[in-house]
């Protein structure tokens, strides 16, 4: 297991470009220390190539079954006839179903560290509302988890999930925020949205000292956090004396894509010909966006990025894989984009294609992949079928960053199961 | 990993009582032949102490994750104040859920070997159809599932997984086979029961030369591939310098009991101080039952086996650890009993300890446990508690045989969640 997290800030070709604030309104800038942990901003900006995981976040990563194993997909190979290697990450060995833990379990030990009772946070799709759940439970803390209503709704399973980590979990928009008072005056049935549950975080947190607002993407920390899983795998290629030709993950915000690719990145931007495939959907296919500056929120209450973006208020057309479903990419993402590191391929938004590959997958190989990991192993079997047409004998690594078992209904609606 | 499993009947202090024939009817055992594989009738005999496991039995197990973590519970000790130590095998990493992985593997591959095409089989609950038709996809054979009707109508989602391994899924009563029909006719929606979809299995198979049934519990054969978990666990102890006090699981028909534990009687009967305890339900507390011959099956379709039995026609009280719901203990298990080897602790059928316990685990240890793993959970908090009482620094193995991921419901229900 690695002791050290690895910040590519340090081997960057360029300066990342910092955030900076909206030409009119109040300064996010400076509200950035009530939105983040003290230790958490100062790794946002750190240019130290390795920083040193605390013991006790490496006794808890441990507790979640760190390191994950690398499988060989020996099976899956035979029946695609292809004489590509393919390795797949086991992040779906996660307690709570996704990699998300891995930064979950960093930011609620600095936030007890630091002194809070309790963490806020937004969620959408419910993995990262769940991991932070599960995080603050094991550390002692407690969780509001602001989540949007259209999704909270049906999802009554990773509703009861949360609960019975502790967590109290509320439809956004609630009466427990004035944001949320004043949206509910309105329509007492508001679906709700990312932003508006990122508001809602937000003002509970600032209303509370003893409170703290977490984030579970695209800023750097969380990339940083996350980089145990590509630390884990380059280590993992070393034992068995391989190397991967092609490194693959999908990618909304960017998270467990950062997190697996970054240590391979390392070497990329050293002059290693390596590839990466980022896996889209057509719903956002943020990385075929502009590179410009955009708020990470709809709401506008972060500071802007520099990031590639479809605009933040961009309308996305709902996916099963709805962690993929976010307008832009993290900044060290979209920089090494930028610079031609990073390849991206975008999926019809009807899904038919990945869920068909992942059933390949899971037929050959016995696990099953989120719908959103669903679009990582569609892109390794799409390139170990051109493997198996050029005859070319690359290594493909690729990750699964979650599990599927409460997603069934993903995969029986659309492959009318 | 283990390259042998391991036969208790080499070393048990008297002979296993054979399976026999009713008084009356048509001879069960003359029938096995048709029943079971020949490579399952031949270890179901056997008093070798350690059989090998083929190697593509073993890739196969590799590649279903094994071997398994052995984790302490540091965090549970920590929040119960015990002076116990407990470890917990983590069977939860199974690709379909649960143990029942372990022998539906070797059955299929066993199988293949023997010139069949297509498995069928009955379930309960879902998981050793799941585990069957995962291990046949695997190995390239297609499955038959008949599944309990009243059972198959609400778990849409374990449905849709079978699917997506392939398999063939028919509620039973069902209008594939003679048996099936004949009930149809008389109530079109006929809920069904275990033993109708056993029956209906065995039909299947028997008139389909290229068709072998299989089953999931209860035999030698079955119990011999799950030693896996208690080799491993074993192994795993003496890697730590450490040895278990108390070994604890869950049982039903015994598989993930006997599969954690067989390895560590084996020590017991050899004079070894070292206890066992099976934590059951009220529901169906079999190993507090008659120890006398009786029918596996509701239909008495099988031969009769010797075994602590509450009455092959007993009506159990539903409860949501479901495969926990079977009127008899597994022979090896039972005559181990009767020789005063194994302890047995029954939980009331409300379950409203069990999932308490339950979620007492989740919050230190973040990991969801399936419904009928809680009372194995249930039972070793229990076990701590009392090492509080009593300053006892026991070590506590406990074996958690699956995941509630698809089973959220049974929380909720139960915790008011």
């Amino acid at each position: 297991m690695p002791t050290h997290w690895y910040n590519i800030q340090a081997d960057l070709p360029e300066p990342l470009p910092p955030p900076k604030d909206p030409p009119t309104g109040p300064s996010r800038l400076k509200a950035l220390p009530e939105m983040l942990l003290t230790e958490c901003l100062r790794q946002e900006a750190s240019t130290e190539r390795w920083i040193p995981i605390p013991q006790e976040i490496l006794d808890l990563y441990a507790q979640a079954g760190r390191p994950r194993p690398l499988f060989r997909a020996r099976r899956l190979e035979k029946a695609l006839g292809t004489p590509a290697k393919m390795y797949y990450k086991a992040e779906f060995y996660s307690p709570t179903g996704s990699h998300k833990v891995n930064t979950a379990l960093a930011q609620a030990w600095y936030a007890k560290q630091e002194g809070y009772e309790r963490l806020t946070t937004e969620t959408g799709a419910g993995q990262w509302g769940t991991a932070l759940a599960d995080a603050a439970s094991l550390v002692g803390l407690r969780t509001t988890v602001y989540w949007v209503r259209a999704v909270h709704d049906w999802k009554a399973d990773r509703r009861a999930f949360m609960k019975l980590y502790g967590a109290e979990v509320h439809a956004s928009p609630s009466p427990e925020t004035k944001v949320g008072r004043e949206l509910l005056k309105r329509d007492a049935k508001h679906p709700g949205s990312l932003g508006i549950a990122v508001s809602e975080g937000l003002e509970d947190a600032r209303a509370d000292d003893r409170a703290i607002y977490c984030l579970g993407s695209v800023l750097n920390h969380v990339l940083l956090h996350q980089t145990v899983i590509g630390l884990e795998t380059k280590r993992q290629f070393e034992l068995i004396g391989e190397s991967p030709d092609l490194v693959i993950s999908c990618l909304g915000g960017g998270s467990n894509f950062g997190g697996f690719a970054l240590p391979f990145l390392a070497d990329a931007v050293k002059g290693k010909e390596l590839r990466f495939i980022a896996a889209q959907s057509e719903s956002a296919p943020n990385l075929q966006g502009e590179y410009r500056y955009d708020f990470a929120d709809h709401a506008e209450l972060t500071p802007m990025l520099k990031m590639y973006t479809l605009g933040h208020k961009k309308e996305m057309t709902p996916i099963k894989g709805d962690g993929l479903r976010y307008h832009g990419a993290a900044p060290l993402l979209s920089l090494l984009r930028s610079l031609g590191y990073i390849d991206t391929v975008a999926y019809p938004a009807d899904e038919k294609h990945v869920f068909s590959r992942a059933r390949q997958f899971i037929r050959s190989e016995g696990f099953l992949p989120a719908p959103e990991s669903a679009y990582s192993v569609a892109c390794a079997i799409d390139e170990a079928e051109k493997c198996k047409e050029t005859g070319e004998k690359k290594t493909i690594a690729f990750n699964i960053s979650g599990h599927g078992f409460m997603d069934m209904g993903g995969y029986s609606e659309v492959l009318g199961l």
